[in-house]
């Protein structure tokens, strides 16, 4: 058994998720997917980006609890991670929380290892955990890229950091709430394994990011010995234009075609003709809004029934790649079913 | 049942860890302990000193798999973390290896949580997980506090950031290798809440970490029902002078005295009459190498049976604290034990 595919040993649900998200997603065609936005100018209220974008997670999660009607005893544990240095977004945004904290850093994969890690505590406990992860769009750029007010051009490739956060109820009974619908599991979890094709350009993190995804998606399907035709949706978290391509190009060339059912969230997220982003969304507030706002509700409305969701990151910093280093990704694997059936 | 203490379903053991640090750990009271460390100048042969910590843990790790005849077909997971900006010291170190990775965030407490979430894996997977914390003085010197040359004056409760990386084995079966001794189990986990008691002094990490340390160890009294002195030895990851005697004090004052079992590990790596170190050690570095290289060897050879983990971090950057915002801090507690006796 080589790295094999983790199964929940009892029935693990992905019973709500909760997004607060910025103007651009809010105008988006996903905009009314999503609970929450700030109308005025994307600041939530505070002072500075990184209190925003803190300000976004913790509303996400209070959000969650009230409308599943759970108190901090109810939650086993907060699963939560972000783009910023020393993960500040989640660990203060999740501060008020009386629930234990475990900090997690998957860049923009976060949201697919919190889902991972949210369903192996969900199975160990019996009860529910909470995972989120986020972006904000100003305090990424000031931190990898440049000063919010230095306005410089960016190339084709360079993709556009979502505004958004997410929180994800995750728990070992069903539980919809005021939700209706079929039941939405998690049924399968592959975590990545990290890989390197030596991609040294900062501003093409789809090309740093689509070689891990297709590790993930080829170990996926020859251990499953399933094909991309039974799932509905192939959904990577933020390859972009550029990734998404690479990543179809190269399975392809591996004999796996998954080009007519994989979709990609930073494709998703914003509409090119009406706001160019360049290559598309990513940030981990990419795939978690997505996920969250558009991908849950599709699975228990029945108008999706069985999705491989495939979080991608790009494990760099800003130093590192100064010094010349190529930029890492990690995929992460989550298998999100709906329904009654056994898989 | 509020947020529980959490004990593995079958015996998880904790069966290896290796060590490699630097000069100053290497000559201080528990240096003997220690697996390697860079006998030059702590760079282990890289040009950054980034590059130097990703080293060590990709050292760690390689020496880790090895004296435990293990190939990376044989760990179902890497679990790690370190304190560099979105944790490249992990992210670079652990590329070399074929297996799969989450990484984590939980500052100076990442080896505690590390081992949290591998205990729950082994118990998961029946299988191996690794889990591994990193930090370096230099690279932790510069992101944080001033470039290397500057040489500016420390404060009293200033804290040493330890040289050092430090991988776990653990394991759902008990595989000592040629290590002779006592089976080591790791038979509670209790992660640990948020707390920010309105600490803004960047200098004293004692005393933003002692208020999350408590609250950890009273809840773990008051769900186990046992007392201090049922204990060998609470030990702390990096409280230093400071925040030991703020956990002492504060504990006590809760009806609850820990101070004859209590000690720090950031106050066992230095001798502070040879080389003052201040406040003591502190980093991810400190609690995983005094964990692996110091505490592991005695519980397996009797000098100590029953240890209980407390692993401290402060949740800050840099940029949030000259935002002026106080620095919240998180404890995450593991028991571990030794011989064949159930608890």
């Amino acid at each position: 058994m080589r790295h094999a595919i983790w199964k929940p040993r009892r029935p693990v649900y992905l019973c709500d998720g909760t997004t607060v998200v910025g103007h651009e997603e809010a105008v988006g065609p996903l905009g009314a997917c999503f609970d929450r936005y700030d109308p005025k100018d994307d600041t939530f209220g505070q002072s500075t980006w990184e209190a925003a974008e803190s300000e976004m997670v913790r509303q996400a999660a209070k959000l969650l609890l009230e409308r599943n009607g759970l108190g901090a005893e109810d939650v086993e544990a907060l699963l939560a991670g972000d783009l910023l240095n020393q993960c500040t977004a989640s660990g203060y945004g999740l501060l008020p929380f009386d629930i234990p904290y475990l900090g997690l850093y998957g860049a923009c994969s976060t949201a697919a290892e919190g889902l991972i890690l949210a369903a192996l505590l969900a199975d160990f406990t019996g009860g529910r955990t909470v995972s989120a992860a986020s972006s904000h769009f100003c305090s990424a750029e000031r931190q990898f890229r440049f000063p919010m007010e230095y306005g410089g051009q960016r190339t084709p490739t360079s993709q556009w950091t979502v505004t958004g956060a997410a929180a994800f109820l995750v728990s070992a009974q069903r539980e919809d709430g005021t939700r209706r619908g079929r039941a939405v599991r998690i049924a399968e979890l592959l975590p990545g394994i990290t890989s390197d094709r030596g991609v040294t350009d900062a501003n093409n993190m789809g090309a740093a990011m689509a070689p891990a995804a297709l590790d993930t998606v080829l170990r996926y399907f020859s251990l499953s010995g399933r094909t991309p035709e039974s799932f509905d949706m192939i959904l990577t978290g933020d390859l972009g234009s550029e990734g998404s391509s690479l990543l179809c190009g190269m399975a392809r060339a591996e004999g796996l075609d998954i080009s007519r059912v994989h979709r990609d969230c930073g494709l998703m997220i914003y509409d090119n003709e009406r706001s160019d982003k360049h290559a598309g969304g990513s940030g981990c507030g990419c795939s978690a809004v997505v996920t969250a706002g558009h991908i849950l509700p599709a699975l228990r409305a029945g108008r999706l029934t069985d999705v491989l969701l495939v979080g991608t990151g790009a494990l760099l910093s800003p130093m590192v790649v100064q010094q010349g280093r190529s930029i890492p990704g990690v995929a992460h694997l989550v298998r999100i079913t709906a329904g009654e059936e056994e898989d």
